[in-house]
Protein backbone atom coordinates (compact mmCIF):
# COMPACT_ATOMS: atom_id res chain seq x y z
CA UNK A 1 0.00 0.00 0.00
CA UNK A 2 1.45 3.91 -0.99
CA UNK A 3 1.92 5.31 1.88
CA UNK A 4 1.07 9.63 1.47
CA UNK A 5 4.24 11.00 0.98
CA UNK A 6 4.29 12.84 -2.52
CA UNK A 7 2.17 15.80 -3.26
CA UNK A 8 0.43 15.93 -6.52
CA UNK A 9 0.27 17.40 -9.88
CA UNK A 10 -3.14 16.36 -11.19
CA UNK A 11 -4.28 16.72 -14.75
CA UNK A 12 -8.08 16.47 -15.41
CA UNK A 13 -9.57 16.48 -18.69
CA UNK A 14 -10.39 14.86 -21.87
CA UNK A 15 -8.75 11.91 -24.58
CA UNK A 16 -6.17 14.90 -25.10
CA UNK A 17 -5.45 15.17 -21.12
CA UNK A 18 -5.41 10.66 -21.06
CA UNK A 19 -3.04 10.65 -23.97
CA UNK A 20 -0.50 12.38 -22.11
CA UNK A 21 1.52 9.61 -20.96
CA UNK A 22 3.05 8.81 -24.43
CA UNK A 23 6.38 9.58 -24.93
CA UNK A 24 7.17 13.40 -25.06
CA UNK A 25 3.38 13.90 -23.61
CA UNK A 26 2.53 16.55 -21.27
CA UNK A 27 2.59 13.91 -18.20
CA UNK A 28 5.18 12.27 -18.94
CA UNK A 29 7.23 15.30 -19.16
CA UNK A 30 6.13 16.44 -15.49
CA UNK A 31 6.18 12.96 -14.51
CA UNK A 32 10.32 13.13 -15.29
CA UNK A 33 11.10 16.52 -14.63
CA UNK A 34 8.70 15.99 -11.49
CA UNK A 35 10.55 12.77 -9.97
CA UNK A 36 11.66 12.49 -6.56
CA UNK A 37 8.84 15.37 -5.76
CA UNK A 38 5.38 15.39 -7.06
CA UNK A 39 3.62 12.53 -8.36
CA UNK A 40 1.64 13.38 -11.56
CA UNK A 41 -1.84 12.12 -11.56
CA UNK A 42 -3.52 11.57 -15.00
CA UNK A 43 -7.48 11.97 -14.75
CA UNK A 44 -7.61 12.50 -18.76
CA UNK A 45 -11.31 10.61 -19.25
CA UNK A 46 -11.63 10.32 -23.05
CA UNK A 47 -14.73 11.34 -24.54
CA UNK A 48 -15.85 13.41 -21.85
CA UNK A 49 -16.70 16.92 -21.58
CA UNK A 50 -18.07 19.39 -19.28
CA UNK A 51 -21.36 18.10 -18.31
CA UNK A 52 -19.92 14.60 -17.93
CA UNK A 53 -16.85 15.35 -15.75
CA UNK A 54 -18.65 17.06 -13.13
CA UNK A 55 -20.03 14.02 -11.38
CA UNK A 56 -16.57 12.10 -12.00
CA UNK A 57 -15.03 15.11 -10.49
CA UNK A 58 -16.77 15.08 -7.29
CA UNK A 59 -15.18 11.24 -6.77
CA UNK A 60 -11.50 12.43 -8.28
CA UNK A 61 -11.20 15.16 -6.15
CA UNK A 62 -10.95 14.29 -2.26
CA UNK A 63 -13.90 16.03 0.02
CA UNK A 64 -12.58 18.25 3.07
CA UNK A 65 -13.06 15.02 5.66
CA UNK A 66 -11.17 12.83 3.56
CA UNK A 67 -8.02 14.92 2.55
CA UNK A 68 -5.67 14.49 5.66
CA UNK A 69 -5.32 11.04 3.98
CA UNK A 70 -4.80 11.36 0.64
CA UNK A 71 -2.16 13.28 -1.55
CA UNK A 72 -2.57 17.14 -1.75
CA UNK A 73 -2.93 18.58 -4.87
CA UNK A 74 -0.44 21.37 -5.54
CA UNK A 75 -1.69 21.62 -9.05
CA UNK A 76 -4.80 20.72 -10.89
CA UNK A 77 -4.86 21.74 -14.84
CA UNK A 78 -8.45 21.72 -16.07
CA UNK A 79 -8.70 20.84 -19.66
CA UNK A 80 -11.94 20.71 -21.98
CA UNK A 81 -13.90 21.75 -24.50
CA UNK A 82 -12.38 19.40 -27.90
CA UNK A 83 -15.41 17.47 -26.77
CA UNK A 84 -18.13 20.01 -26.00
CA UNK A 85 -17.26 21.66 -29.28
CA UNK A 86 -18.48 19.35 -31.15
CA UNK A 87 -21.37 20.17 -33.10
CA UNK A 88 -24.81 19.75 -32.38
CA UNK A 89 -26.57 16.83 -32.59
CA UNK A 90 -23.59 15.35 -31.72
CA UNK A 91 -24.08 13.48 -27.94
CA UNK A 92 -20.97 15.24 -27.11
CA UNK A 93 -22.17 18.60 -27.37
CA UNK A 94 -22.43 20.91 -24.65
CA UNK A 95 -23.97 24.44 -25.76
CA UNK A 96 -21.03 27.20 -24.94
CA UNK A 97 -23.17 28.87 -22.30
CA UNK A 98 -23.39 25.48 -20.17
CA UNK A 99 -20.08 24.56 -20.81
CA UNK A 100 -18.68 28.02 -19.48
CA UNK A 101 -20.52 27.53 -16.45
CA UNK A 102 -19.39 24.10 -16.13
CA UNK A 103 -16.21 25.20 -15.94
CA UNK A 104 -16.71 27.38 -13.37
CA UNK A 105 -18.65 24.83 -11.44
CA UNK A 106 -15.29 22.68 -11.37
CA UNK A 107 -13.19 25.74 -10.29
CA UNK A 108 -15.59 26.81 -7.46
CA UNK A 109 -15.67 22.98 -5.93
CA UNK A 110 -12.49 23.92 -5.54
CA UNK A 111 -11.64 27.46 -4.83
CA UNK A 112 -15.18 28.04 -3.19
CA UNK A 113 -14.77 27.98 0.73
CA UNK A 114 -18.71 26.59 1.15
CA UNK A 115 -18.02 23.50 -1.33
CA UNK A 116 -16.91 20.46 -0.22
CA UNK A 117 -14.33 19.89 -2.05
CA UNK A 118 -12.66 23.05 -1.11
CA UNK A 119 -9.17 22.89 -1.07
CA UNK A 120 -7.29 26.29 -0.54
CA UNK A 121 -3.87 25.21 -1.58
CA UNK A 122 -4.32 23.56 -4.65
CA UNK A 123 -3.25 25.88 -7.80
CA UNK A 124 -5.39 26.00 -10.81
CA UNK A 125 -4.29 25.75 -14.45
CA UNK A 126 -7.36 26.77 -16.98
CA UNK A 127 -6.40 25.11 -20.43
CA UNK A 128 -8.02 26.13 -24.04
CA UNK A 129 -9.09 22.98 -26.14
CA UNK A 130 -6.37 23.06 -29.56
CA UNK A 131 -7.72 24.38 -33.14
CA UNK A 132 -8.86 21.72 -34.98
CA UNK A 133 -7.94 20.85 -38.33
CA UNK A 134 -10.99 20.10 -40.18
CA UNK A 135 -9.73 19.04 -43.23
CA UNK A 136 -8.68 15.84 -41.06
CA UNK A 137 -11.51 15.74 -38.27
CA UNK A 138 -14.95 16.30 -40.25
CA UNK A 139 -17.06 15.87 -37.00
CA UNK A 140 -15.62 19.32 -35.11
CA UNK A 141 -15.73 22.12 -36.43
CA UNK A 142 -12.75 25.29 -36.59
CA UNK A 143 -14.62 28.31 -35.42
CA UNK A 144 -16.59 26.65 -33.19
CA UNK A 145 -13.65 25.16 -31.38
CA UNK A 146 -12.35 28.35 -31.58
CA UNK A 147 -15.00 30.31 -29.82
CA UNK A 148 -14.74 27.85 -27.08
CA UNK A 149 -11.16 28.15 -26.90
CA UNK A 150 -12.47 31.97 -26.34
CA UNK A 151 -14.54 31.26 -22.92
CA UNK A 152 -11.89 29.73 -21.08
CA UNK A 153 -9.30 33.09 -21.48
CA UNK A 154 -12.64 34.82 -20.62
CA UNK A 155 -13.19 32.89 -17.40
CA UNK A 156 -9.36 32.96 -16.68
CA UNK A 157 -9.50 36.34 -16.63
CA UNK A 158 -12.84 36.29 -14.73
CA UNK A 159 -11.72 34.46 -11.80
CA UNK A 160 -7.83 35.35 -12.17
CA UNK A 161 -6.63 31.86 -13.02
CA UNK A 162 -4.05 31.65 -15.19
CA UNK A 163 -4.81 30.00 -18.68
CA UNK A 164 -2.37 27.40 -21.08
CA UNK A 165 -3.97 29.23 -24.21
CA UNK A 166 -2.88 25.93 -26.53
CA UNK A 167 -5.17 27.03 -29.39
CA UNK A 168 -3.89 30.35 -29.83
CA UNK A 169 -0.31 29.07 -29.06
CA UNK A 170 -0.67 26.33 -31.96
CA UNK A 171 -2.28 28.75 -34.18
CA UNK A 172 0.02 30.73 -34.52
CA UNK A 173 2.89 28.09 -34.47
CA UNK A 174 1.02 26.52 -37.08
CA UNK A 175 1.29 30.26 -39.26
CA UNK A 176 -2.45 30.72 -38.91
CA UNK A 177 -3.35 27.95 -41.79
CA UNK A 178 -5.34 25.27 -41.20
CA UNK A 179 -3.80 22.56 -42.59
CA UNK A 180 -0.27 23.59 -41.21
CA UNK A 181 -1.99 21.87 -37.48
CA UNK A 182 -1.06 18.55 -38.72
CA UNK A 183 2.29 19.26 -37.12
CA UNK A 184 0.66 19.42 -33.70
CA UNK A 185 -2.03 17.25 -34.28
CA UNK A 186 -2.04 13.53 -35.63
CA UNK A 187 -5.42 13.47 -36.61
CA UNK A 188 -6.68 16.82 -36.48
CA UNK A 189 -7.84 16.91 -32.80
CA UNK A 190 -5.20 15.03 -30.85
CA UNK A 191 -1.74 16.01 -30.18
CA UNK A 192 1.36 14.64 -31.13
CA UNK A 193 4.77 15.05 -29.59
CA UNK A 194 5.70 18.93 -30.91
CA UNK A 195 1.95 19.60 -29.91
CA UNK A 196 2.45 18.35 -26.21
CA UNK A 197 5.39 20.44 -26.02
CA UNK A 198 3.56 23.52 -26.91
CA UNK A 199 1.41 22.43 -23.48
CA UNK A 200 4.50 21.46 -21.75
CA UNK A 201 5.96 24.94 -22.67
CA UNK A 202 2.81 26.74 -21.46
CA UNK A 203 2.49 24.92 -18.32
CA UNK A 204 6.02 25.69 -17.22
CA UNK A 205 5.47 28.79 -17.85
CA UNK A 206 2.63 29.46 -15.97
CA UNK A 207 4.49 27.79 -13.26
CA UNK A 208 7.85 30.14 -13.81
CA UNK A 209 5.53 33.32 -13.82
CA UNK A 210 2.74 32.40 -11.16
CA UNK A 211 3.24 29.37 -9.47
CA UNK A 212 7.23 29.65 -9.36
CA UNK A 213 7.23 28.01 -5.44
CA UNK A 214 6.34 25.06 -7.18
CA UNK A 215 8.93 24.82 -9.80
CA UNK A 216 10.73 21.56 -9.94
CA UNK A 217 13.81 23.46 -9.90
CA UNK A 218 12.72 24.98 -6.24
CA UNK A 219 11.58 22.22 -4.32
CA UNK A 220 13.39 19.16 -2.21
CA UNK A 221 13.32 15.71 -3.36
CA UNK A 222 11.38 14.26 -0.66
CA UNK A 223 13.36 11.56 -0.23
CA UNK A 224 17.21 12.50 0.65
CA UNK A 225 19.53 12.55 -2.01
CA UNK A 226 22.13 9.32 -1.89
CA UNK A 227 24.97 11.37 -0.89
CA UNK A 228 23.34 12.39 2.65
CA UNK A 229 23.23 8.48 3.48
CA UNK A 230 27.11 8.39 2.58
CA UNK A 231 28.03 11.15 4.56
CA UNK A 232 25.95 9.87 7.73
CA UNK A 233 27.81 6.59 7.63
CA UNK B 1 -6.86 16.68 -3.22
CA UNK B 2 -6.44 13.21 -4.95
CA UNK B 3 -9.23 10.89 -3.79
CA UNK B 4 -8.21 7.28 -3.21
CA UNK B 5 -9.95 5.99 -6.48
CA UNK B 6 -6.90 4.24 -8.10
CA UNK B 7 -4.94 1.44 -7.22
CA UNK B 8 -1.49 1.48 -8.16
CA UNK B 9 1.54 -0.50 -9.77
CA UNK B 10 4.31 0.76 -7.54
CA UNK B 11 8.41 1.02 -8.51
CA UNK B 12 10.47 0.53 -6.47
CA UNK B 13 14.39 0.48 -6.71
CA UNK B 14 17.78 3.21 -8.28
CA UNK B 15 18.13 5.37 -10.75
CA UNK B 16 17.70 2.82 -13.07
CA UNK B 17 13.92 3.26 -11.72
CA UNK B 18 13.77 7.25 -10.95
CA UNK B 19 14.81 7.03 -14.65
CA UNK B 20 12.36 4.99 -16.08
CA UNK B 21 9.93 8.12 -16.60
CA UNK B 22 11.68 9.06 -19.81
CA UNK B 23 10.19 8.47 -23.18
CA UNK B 24 10.31 4.79 -23.48
CA UNK B 25 10.82 4.36 -20.17
CA UNK B 26 9.20 1.53 -18.14
CA UNK B 27 7.27 4.01 -16.00
CA UNK B 28 6.04 5.89 -19.01
CA UNK B 29 5.17 2.30 -21.01
CA UNK B 30 2.86 1.30 -17.98
CA UNK B 31 1.20 4.63 -17.06
CA UNK B 32 0.13 4.93 -21.07
CA UNK B 33 -1.14 1.68 -20.93
CA UNK B 34 -2.31 1.59 -17.71
CA UNK B 35 -4.30 4.65 -18.56
CA UNK B 36 -7.99 5.04 -16.26
CA UNK B 37 -7.44 1.41 -14.94
CA UNK B 38 -4.20 1.88 -12.08
CA UNK B 39 -1.34 5.10 -11.65
CA UNK B 40 2.01 4.26 -11.38
CA UNK B 41 4.04 5.20 -8.76
CA UNK B 42 7.73 5.84 -9.34
CA UNK B 43 9.29 5.41 -5.91
CA UNK B 44 13.53 5.03 -7.81
CA UNK B 45 15.94 6.34 -5.57
CA UNK B 46 19.00 7.64 -7.55
CA UNK B 47 22.32 6.42 -6.30
CA UNK B 48 20.70 3.89 -3.49
CA UNK B 49 21.57 0.25 -2.56
CA UNK B 50 19.22 -1.84 -0.44
CA UNK B 51 20.79 -0.72 2.94
CA UNK B 52 19.44 2.87 2.17
CA UNK B 53 16.58 1.44 0.46
CA UNK B 54 15.02 0.02 3.53
CA UNK B 55 14.40 2.51 5.76
CA UNK B 56 13.01 5.03 2.68
CA UNK B 57 10.67 2.00 1.95
CA UNK B 58 9.51 2.12 5.23
CA UNK B 59 8.21 5.35 4.56
CA UNK B 60 7.20 4.56 1.15
CA UNK B 61 5.15 1.34 2.17
CA UNK B 62 2.04 1.89 4.27
CA UNK B 63 1.69 0.28 7.23
CA UNK B 64 -1.58 -1.86 7.80
CA UNK B 65 -3.16 0.74 10.08
CA UNK B 66 -2.73 3.22 7.40
CA UNK B 67 -3.51 0.98 4.19
CA UNK B 68 -7.52 1.57 4.37
CA UNK B 69 -6.80 5.39 3.29
CA UNK B 70 -4.39 4.96 0.42
CA UNK B 71 -4.32 3.33 -2.76
CA UNK B 72 -3.87 -0.27 -2.98
CA UNK B 73 -0.38 -1.52 -4.94
CA UNK B 74 -1.49 -4.15 -6.89
CA UNK B 75 2.13 -4.28 -8.12
CA UNK B 76 5.27 -3.61 -7.01
CA UNK B 77 9.06 -4.17 -8.73
CA UNK B 78 11.57 -4.20 -6.52
CA UNK B 79 14.97 -3.51 -8.47
CA UNK B 80 18.29 -3.15 -6.61
CA UNK B 81 21.86 -4.26 -7.19
CA UNK B 82 23.52 -1.66 -9.62
CA UNK B 83 24.77 0.20 -6.71
CA UNK B 84 25.44 -2.52 -4.14
CA UNK B 85 27.63 -3.87 -6.82
CA UNK B 86 30.02 -1.36 -7.34
CA UNK B 87 33.50 -2.71 -5.14
CA UNK B 88 34.78 -1.99 -2.61
CA UNK B 89 36.03 0.88 -1.82
CA UNK B 90 33.30 2.83 -2.99
CA UNK B 91 30.79 4.23 -0.64
CA UNK B 92 27.48 2.72 -2.19
CA UNK B 93 29.50 -0.97 -1.79
CA UNK B 94 26.89 -3.89 -0.02
CA UNK B 95 28.42 -6.97 0.28
CA UNK B 96 26.86 -10.16 -1.58
CA UNK B 97 25.47 -11.88 1.45
CA UNK B 98 23.95 -8.76 2.85
CA UNK B 99 22.59 -7.32 -0.45
CA UNK B 100 20.48 -10.99 -0.45
CA UNK B 101 19.16 -10.51 2.89
CA UNK B 102 18.45 -6.83 2.34
CA UNK B 103 16.36 -7.82 -0.51
CA UNK B 104 14.67 -10.80 1.52
CA UNK B 105 14.25 -7.95 4.02
CA UNK B 106 11.96 -5.61 1.79
CA UNK B 107 9.99 -8.66 0.42
CA UNK B 108 8.85 -9.88 3.67
CA UNK B 109 8.21 -6.82 4.66
CA UNK B 110 5.40 -7.13 2.39
CA UNK B 111 4.73 -10.62 2.57
CA UNK B 112 5.35 -11.15 6.46
CA UNK B 113 2.31 -11.93 8.21
CA UNK B 114 3.60 -10.52 11.50
CA UNK B 115 5.24 -7.31 9.14
CA UNK B 116 3.44 -4.15 10.00
CA UNK B 117 3.63 -3.44 6.47
CA UNK B 118 2.14 -7.09 5.77
CA UNK B 119 0.31 -6.20 1.97
CA UNK B 120 -1.10 -10.17 1.18
CA UNK B 121 -2.54 -8.55 -1.56
CA UNK B 122 0.70 -6.91 -3.08
CA UNK B 123 2.38 -8.83 -5.85
CA UNK B 124 5.80 -8.58 -6.37
CA UNK B 125 8.51 -9.14 -9.21
CA UNK B 126 12.04 -8.50 -8.27
CA UNK B 127 14.58 -7.14 -11.03
CA UNK B 128 18.29 -7.99 -12.00
CA UNK B 129 20.42 -5.15 -12.49
CA UNK B 130 21.58 -5.13 -16.30
CA UNK B 131 24.95 -6.15 -17.11
CA UNK B 132 27.66 -3.16 -16.59
CA UNK B 133 29.55 -1.93 -19.96
CA UNK B 134 32.71 -1.96 -18.07
CA UNK B 135 34.53 -0.22 -21.32
CA UNK B 136 31.99 2.94 -20.94
CA UNK B 137 31.64 2.56 -16.97
CA UNK B 138 35.57 2.00 -15.18
CA UNK B 139 33.58 2.11 -11.50
CA UNK B 140 31.69 -0.88 -11.98
CA UNK B 141 32.73 -4.39 -12.59
CA UNK B 142 31.04 -6.78 -15.07
CA UNK B 143 31.57 -10.30 -12.88
CA UNK B 144 30.40 -8.26 -9.81
CA UNK B 145 27.06 -6.98 -11.04
CA UNK B 146 26.90 -10.38 -12.64
CA UNK B 147 27.35 -12.47 -9.39
CA UNK B 148 24.71 -9.82 -7.90
CA UNK B 149 21.87 -10.55 -10.89
CA UNK B 150 22.43 -14.75 -9.86
CA UNK B 151 21.76 -13.61 -5.78
CA UNK B 152 18.37 -12.08 -7.38
CA UNK B 153 17.63 -15.14 -9.73
CA UNK B 154 17.97 -17.25 -6.66
CA UNK B 155 16.30 -15.49 -4.06
CA UNK B 156 13.62 -15.51 -6.26
CA UNK B 157 13.67 -19.08 -6.49
CA UNK B 158 13.70 -19.76 -3.29
CA UNK B 159 11.03 -17.44 -2.19
CA UNK B 160 8.87 -18.17 -5.24
CA UNK B 161 8.78 -14.62 -6.71
CA UNK B 162 9.16 -14.04 -10.66
CA UNK B 163 11.95 -12.60 -11.26
CA UNK B 164 12.47 -10.03 -14.25
CA UNK B 165 15.72 -11.05 -15.37
CA UNK B 166 17.26 -8.01 -16.61
CA UNK B 167 20.99 -8.85 -16.57
CA UNK B 168 20.13 -12.50 -18.87
CA UNK B 169 17.99 -10.89 -21.39
CA UNK B 170 20.09 -7.95 -22.00
CA UNK B 171 22.90 -9.89 -22.05
CA UNK B 172 21.96 -12.51 -24.53
CA UNK B 173 20.12 -9.93 -26.54
CA UNK B 174 23.85 -8.28 -27.12
CA UNK B 175 25.28 -11.45 -28.35
CA UNK B 176 27.02 -12.00 -25.12
CA UNK B 177 29.72 -9.16 -26.41
CA UNK B 178 30.16 -6.40 -23.51
CA UNK B 179 30.96 -3.50 -26.01
CA UNK B 180 27.37 -4.34 -27.71
CA UNK B 181 25.45 -3.43 -24.54
CA UNK B 182 25.92 0.02 -25.83
CA UNK B 183 22.44 -0.71 -27.36
CA UNK B 184 20.45 -0.86 -24.10
CA UNK B 185 23.17 1.31 -22.01
CA UNK B 186 23.70 4.66 -22.82
CA UNK B 187 26.41 5.04 -20.42
CA UNK B 188 27.41 1.74 -19.54
CA UNK B 189 24.96 1.78 -16.23
CA UNK B 190 22.02 3.37 -17.41
CA UNK B 191 19.35 2.70 -19.55
CA UNK B 192 18.20 3.75 -23.10
CA UNK B 193 14.76 3.48 -24.43
CA UNK B 194 16.06 0.23 -25.89
CA UNK B 195 16.56 -1.18 -22.57
CA UNK B 196 14.03 -0.41 -21.10
CA UNK B 197 11.87 -2.00 -23.81
CA UNK B 198 13.58 -5.43 -22.50
CA UNK B 199 12.46 -4.09 -18.76
CA UNK B 200 9.24 -3.20 -19.81
CA UNK B 201 8.48 -6.64 -22.31
CA UNK B 202 10.03 -8.59 -19.51
CA UNK B 203 7.42 -7.09 -17.06
CA UNK B 204 4.22 -7.49 -19.10
CA UNK B 205 5.59 -11.19 -19.80
CA UNK B 206 4.80 -12.19 -15.70
CA UNK B 207 1.85 -10.86 -15.57
CA UNK B 208 0.63 -12.27 -18.53
CA UNK B 209 2.01 -15.84 -17.08
CA UNK B 210 1.56 -15.14 -13.37
CA UNK B 211 -0.66 -12.58 -12.51
CA UNK B 212 -3.05 -12.13 -15.47
CA UNK B 213 -5.56 -10.47 -13.32
CA UNK B 214 -3.72 -7.17 -13.29
CA UNK B 215 -2.70 -7.47 -16.94
CA UNK B 216 -4.18 -3.97 -18.91
CA UNK B 217 -6.28 -5.83 -21.18
CA UNK B 218 -8.43 -7.67 -18.18
CA UNK B 219 -9.06 -4.50 -15.99
CA UNK B 220 -12.25 -2.14 -16.01
CA UNK B 221 -11.65 1.15 -16.26
CA UNK B 222 -12.04 2.61 -13.00
CA UNK B 223 -14.56 5.62 -14.89
CA UNK B 224 -17.00 4.25 -17.19
CA UNK B 225 -16.24 5.22 -20.89
CA UNK B 226 -17.79 8.00 -22.34
CA UNK B 227 -20.53 5.82 -24.56
CA UNK B 228 -22.01 5.20 -21.13
CA UNK B 229 -23.08 8.28 -20.51
CA UNK B 230 -24.53 8.77 -23.87
CA UNK B 231 -26.64 6.00 -23.38
CA UNK B 232 -28.03 6.88 -20.13
CA UNK B 233 -28.79 10.70 -21.10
Amino acid sequence: MAANTHDVIMLFGDSITQGGWVPGGFGQRLAENYARKMDVINRGLSGYQTKWAIPMFEQIFAMQHQQLHVPKVQLLTIWFGANDAAPFPNRQHVPRDQYRENLEHLVNMVRSPTSPYYSPSTRIILITPPPVNSHQRQDRNFDATKSYAEVVNELGTALAIPVADVWTAMWDASGRDERALEKFLHDGLHLNEAGYEVVYNLIMKIIEEKYPEIHYDRLEMVFPPYWANVEVE
